[in-house]
C-alpha cells in the first residue's frame, strides 16, 4: 500500500494587524512596526492543505479535491475571506493575528472534517507574501 | 535614438473596502459584495511603474532604477504598504478605493517626480489579485 | 474622464492536438511535431479579457469584475474546460484548434456580452504554457 | 559528511481523464465530475525530482544535473509529453490516471536509474494545476 | 484577415557589470552602485519575443514555434547563455552592458530571421529580477 | 505548546562558475559543460530561511520576521549580492562554488544569530533557477 501526500490550494483576501492589548502603542509599534497600523492593512493569503493517504483502488484518489476544497471554503476561507481578522472571525477571537496563530487555529478547523472524509490532515502552508510563510504539521512529524 | 520602455516593481499590503457613502448598506453589499465588508479586507498589492526614454550614451540607462524606486517608494508605496486606502492616505481622501481609482490617483504622484529626473512616466499596472489588475496610461496611447 | 483598462483572469484545462485533415500522417508530424498525437495532448490555459472604459462615479468600477467574470465563465471557460478542443466545442468546430484560432473565437464570443454590460473589450491573452502564448485586439490598436 | 537534497523540474503536457471501466457513466460522472469527460481533458503537468547525497569533494555535486535531467526525459517525460496517459503510455497501461497514480509510477521508472548515478531518489512532487499537487517518497519518511 | 499576436519565451543566464570606461572607479560606484563590483554579478535573464501577423489558413499558426526558438537560440540564447556580456559576446562589444543596451542588441539579431520566416518581430521583453525588465519595440508603436 | 515554522525568503544576484583547479579545461568542460565558463556566469538567487519554534504568547511570533531579516541581510545577502561567488566571499574562499556547497556555507553562518534570536535553524532552501533547487537540514532531520 503506497502513501501518497496530496495538497489543495485555497485563497482568502483579509485585513489584519498585530497588536496587544497589554501594550501601549509605542511598544506595539516598536515589536510590530508597521503591522500595528491602527486601521489596519491587509493581504491576499494562501493556503496550502495537505492530507496523506492511500489512493483508492476505485478511484485513484486519496481524497476527492472537490470534497477537500468545499471542506476548505465551508470551515476556512468563506469565513477569512473579505474579512477582518482581528474582529469578524469568531475563531479567532481574542487571538493575537499573527500567521502563526491563524494557521494553528485553521489546523483545529479542518483536522476532524478532512477525517471524516477519510484522510488524514498532515501539513498546512499558509503564505502571508511572496517572503515569508508559515508551516504547520499538528502533533504530526514535520516534512 | 533608440526608444526602450523601462518598469519598474514595487509591491505595498494594505486594507480597504469598497463602499459608496451615499448608498445603503443593502445597495453597497447588493453591487460591492464582499468587497464591502465594514471592517475591511486586503491585498498584497504589486505596482508596475514604466518610464520611456533613450539610454544615456554614458549609463545605458532610460533612468536610473535606483532614483525610479526612491521615487516610487516616497511618493507611493511609503504611503499605502501597511495603510488602510480609505482612512490613512491623504491623497486618496474622499476617492472611492477601487483599484481603477487608485491608480490614477497614484499616476498623479508619480509623473512630475519622474519627469524632474529625465523620464516619461507612460504606464502603470496595478495588480491586486492574482485573477484581476488595471492598467493607466495618463493622456497616452495606451501600449 | 480618465480611461482605465481592467483584466479579469479566468482558467480551463482542455485536450486538443494539432492536425490538419487535409495532410497525411506524415506531413501533419513533420508540421506539428508532437502537437500532432493521434490520442491528444492538453494544457491547463489561462485566459486574461481586458476591459477599457471611464470609472464610473458611483462605484469606482469600469465594469463590475463579478459580472465580467461570470460573462467570461459562461460564454467561454464552461464550454471549454475539461473538454476536448477538437470534439467538444460547438464553436470550435471546423477550427484548427491552434492558439491563435481559438483566440479568435474566444473574442467573437466575448465582445457583444461585455458590451452589453457598458465595457468595451480591447485585448484577449491567451497563455498556452510557461514558454508560449498569443494576444488578440479585435479591430483596436494592439497594446 | 553533510547531506544535501537536490531538486530538478521538468516539464510535460498531456491529456487524461479519470474513468473507472467498472463503473457506468452516471457513477463515473458522480465521482470524477467534469474529469470523466469522454473526449479527455488535460494540464501542464511540473515534476520536481529530488535527490538526496553527500556532496563529491571534486565536483561540489549531489549529482550532476545533467544527468539527472536526462534520467528524467528518457524515463518520465519524453513517455508522457504531449501524449494521452491513459491510452499512449505502455507503464500506466490499466491504471486510473489521477495523479495519485501517475506519480507513484514514475516513482518506479526513476528509482534505479538515479541510484546506478549515484543518487538516491528520495521525493516527487507532481503538480497538475495551480490548485493541486500531489507528493511521494516512495519507502521513505516525508519530507 | 485577423492580426494576432505570438510570444515565445526563451531563458539565459549570464554573469555582466554595468562599467563606464571613460569614468573613475569612484564614479562607476556613484552611479552604478553595487551593478559595478569588478568581479561581476549574474542574473537569470528572461526573454520575451513577439511576432506578429495573420493566422495561416493550413496550420492556424502566425509563425511556428519551433522554428521562432530555434531562431531564438541560435541568434540569441545560444551566445548569451552562461556566458559574460560584458566579454564574451561579439555582437554586445564595446556596449554598456545594460538591460536597455542588451535588448535593442538582440533586437538587431532577430529581426532579419523572423522576417524570413514569414513572421514581423514587434516587441521585445527582457526581464533582469523579478523587480525590473525593459521593453523594446524597433521602429514600430509600442503595445 | 504548539510548534510552528516560518520562512523568510530574501535574494541575491551573484556571479559564479564550477570550476576545479586541480582539473585540466578539458576535463572541466567535460563535467561543468557551459558552467565551467571561464569569464563566469550568474544567476538571480532565491533563498528561503526556515526557523521552527513556539509562538510566543506577547507576539504570536516563533521570531520576529524583521530580526530574521536583518541577520540573513548581515550573514548572507549583503555579502553575496552582486558579487562573484568564486572570488570576493570570504567565506566562500576555496569552496568549489556549487548550489550544494554554497548552501551548506550559508547555514553556517546563520546557524548561531539565529538561536541568538530565540529561534533555530531548521531549513534553508536555496533556488538556483526555476529549474533547481537545493535544500540543506544541518543535522536535523529533513522535512
Amino acid at each position: 500500500m503506497k502513501t501518497v501526500y496530496i495538497t489543495r490550494r485555497e485563497t482568502f483576501n483579509a485585513a489584519h494587524k498585530l497588536w496587544n492589548d497589554n501594550w501601549s502603542q509605542e511598544k506595539n509599534e516598536e515589536v510590530f512596526g508597521r503591522c500595528s497600523n491602527a486601521n489596519w492593512h491587509g493581504h491576499n493569503f494562501t493556503l496550502f492543505v495537505t492530507v496523506k493517504g492511500t489512493p483508492h483502488p476505485d478511484t485513484g484518489f486519496v481524497i476527492n479535491l472537490k470534497d477537500l476544497s468545499v471542506i476548505i471554503q465551508k470551515e476556512v476561507t468563506e469565513k477569512l475571506d473579505h474579512k477582518n481578522l482581528n474582529l469578524d472571525v469568531p475563531f479567532l477571537k481574542g487571538v493575537l493575528a499573527s500567521t502563526e496563530n491563524v494557521i494553528t487555529a485553521i489546523w483545529d478547523r479542518l483536522i476532524e472534517p478532512v477525517r471524516s472524509h477519510g484522510g488524514e490532515l498532515v501539513k498546512l502552508k499558509l503564505v502571508e507574501t511572496e517572503n515569508n510563510y508559515v508551516e504547520y504539521f499538528g502533533e504530526n512529524e514535520p516534512f
